[in-house]
């Protein structure tokens, strides 16, 4: 009995260290990563959403590829080539770097992102669903670099501005406007390249799903000129750019139709949680908001009493439903805390004063760009119908 | 005699010891470069021109900071930040570098450029005339991202197009078209970028030196579609692409005047020898040319016959002077060979064939993009005029 017990058990033994063996074996379908530089090979993904790296560093003691939050050791051939693997990642567009001999530096076969804080490596792991945001043979909208001077705050700012397909044939057509506002450690630039903004309305439009319309992507950091006072806060002014300075500059350089019911205004976190304050305090400029994976209670999971929260905005629901023409939350099942509580909170609050709002899920994203680009494609759809 | 000899010499050697110690030792005025990620210290440059980087990389043997076709060896600090200097660089831009343990990576402390066949780290050297190129509280003009697909190459492509500052006010004004092109190893994003075509148009219309016109920054690389034999070697249709997809797109989404007057074609390099061709064969098309560093008989410096250059299109100086308004060619003092010599012979063999052209020379600088600035900013004051 003994006997026959311990060869089961090292039966079992045996058969779990072959399945360890096998699931830690990537399988050798890997391609390289569409957003990588031209020619480039490396990074690659494959089937299971591994992510594969490759660096010559001939003379380093340990390579690591750093994604997710995790950092995987590479291994390095009799060439001199490091090369390693991570685990599966979600499906979407992830940001990460790699390290060598404890340097943190982009991977030199990407393409670049701004996101983290940094210009960095990305990566996109195909999505079942990626055809929404895929460059097709549809007419393209044009993004245009602006370059303005804010006086608030004193410095050269720049926003992109998508203008739809057929924008400059007929000069008498005016257009709604979308404000759309990245998140923390992101800037402008973040909508057009790793949000695919302009491919998925693009797309939208040309499917006549979406109404055409003009998108605004601003700088979310916007702070008053400082005073000089030693260890003195940084005040934020970005409402006030907005509303004095950036909303005035588009409707006179482009052919937009300037009243609150043809302009909405949305943000991913950060962004969602500026824009829901700034739509609220300017109801006679916006009549349409998107909050993708935030709202402005963040960072707060209690309850919250309508009577206070941003002084009161949300406490006469059937005046805010007259107002309000859409309101728009959303966010990615997978994201991390506190984000399902926050938004949870504050979907409480909106259901219990019965204020009529749209809830989006994306399915098996986190707090990351797919969540993101699936909730601009959902809400694109919704507003200026 | 012997002894006063011998101390002479030790005298002389020990001043001579003290000079070299002396210009090896940087000036200590070392600033983050203009070109530096947001927040990012290094790398600087100091009043000398000397390139400083720094970065962590506690377990590495050997960092070194790679600029200018030079590897200069960094210093670990006791927390485990290396440090090191270049030589004087020359005033302008210059892609760079750096090595870790073997491993060439983009120093995470700047913005991103494409050059040098990758996207990379630059670096700004401020310059005795940087004004011209500095952002400025002018009207400025927008850049615009426009994707298209073309049939030629089976392919997506993109170009940027500046439109000036006023374009879009009033819808009756027509414009000039200036056709930019990139060098080899570089892209459609290189002259608004590095290049700074849209600040340095920006300033002169402003200051009136410059007509408003239109700026189409394509990609110079555009290859038929493979035809699937091992080893073919793909043919450019760039010229195909440009005259039959490009320049109509332009005339068609653009408020452009379109005809050969209004239309100017410029490239650097490769992109001078490309659009001298073009212009060359399409007179009907364009009235002016810029030549940037480059030529079409590169890299040959051997007399030209015009006779049989290509094709004779320079063998009657005459017709040639009343069709071309601006014929403009232009090159860094300090660039390297055969540019000198290409140019030159080109040249020899204008002023043999009577041809009318203008010559400029960019003072300090080699074959990088100080002097394609330079050159711009001067030929776009003498086109359209």
């Amino acid at each position: 009995m003994k006997f026959k017990k311990n060869a089961v058990f090292f039966v079992a033994l045996f058969v779990y260290s072959i399945s360890i063996a096998q699931s830690n074996k990537s399988l050798e379908d890997f391609k390289p990563s569409l957003v990588n530089q031209q020619g480039k090979l490396f990074p690659q993904v494959n089937s299971e959403r591994r992510v594969r790296a490759s660096i010559s560093a001939p003379e380093a003691n340990k390579v690591q590829l750093d994604i997710g939050g995790v950092k995987y050791d590479m291994v390095k051939d009799d060439k001199g080539v490091w090369t390693g693997e991570s685990a599966p990642q979600d499906e979407g567009f992830h940001y990460y770097q790699l390290n060598i001999d404890g340097a943190s530096v982009p991977d030199p076969g990407t393409k670049y992102f701004y996101g983290a804080g940094r210009w960095g490596s990305g990566i996109e792991i195909p999505a079942v669903d990626q055809e929404f945001y895929t460059l097709k043979d549809v007419p393209h909208g044009l993004v245009s670099e602006n370059i303005y001077f804010s006086k608030i705050t004193n410095s050269f700012r720049r926003c992109f501005v998508y203008t739809p397909a057929g924008y400059e044939k007929d000069a008498k057509i005016r257009y709604p406007v979308l404000y759309l506002q990245h998140g923390s450690f992101e800037d402008e630039t973040g909508w057009q390249t790793q949000g695919k903004a302009n491919l998925i309305l693009d797309n939208l439009i040309a499917a006549k799903k979406a109404i055409p319309m003009i998108i605004v992507m601003d700088n979310g950091y916007a702070y008053k000129p400082q005073s000089g006072e030693p260890n003195a806060r940084p005040t934020s002014v970005f409402e006030e750019v907005v509303i004095t300075e950036i909303i005035p500059m588009i409707d006179t350089k482009f052919r937009t139709i300037a009243d609150r019911e043809h302009r909405a205004i949305a943000g991913l976190s950060m962004g969602a949680n500026q824009t829901m304050r700034i739509i609220m305090n300017n109801l006679d400029k916006f009549a349409s908001y998107g909050g993708f994976s935030g709202t402005s209670n963040y960072p707060s999971t209690a309850e919250i009493d309508p009577a206070t929260f941003l002084d009161g905005k949300f406490n006469d629901g059937a005046a805010f439903n007259k107002q309000i023409k859409v309101f728009w939350l959303g966010l990615g099942t997978k994201e991390p805390n506190p984000f399902p509580g926050s938004v949870g909170a504050f979907r409480k609050m909106l259901e219990k004063q019965g204020i009529k709002y749209v809830y989006y899920e994306s399915e098996g994203t986190a707090h990351e760009w797919l969540t993101w680009r699936r909730s601009l494609h959902d809400f694109a759809c919704r507003i200026f119908q």
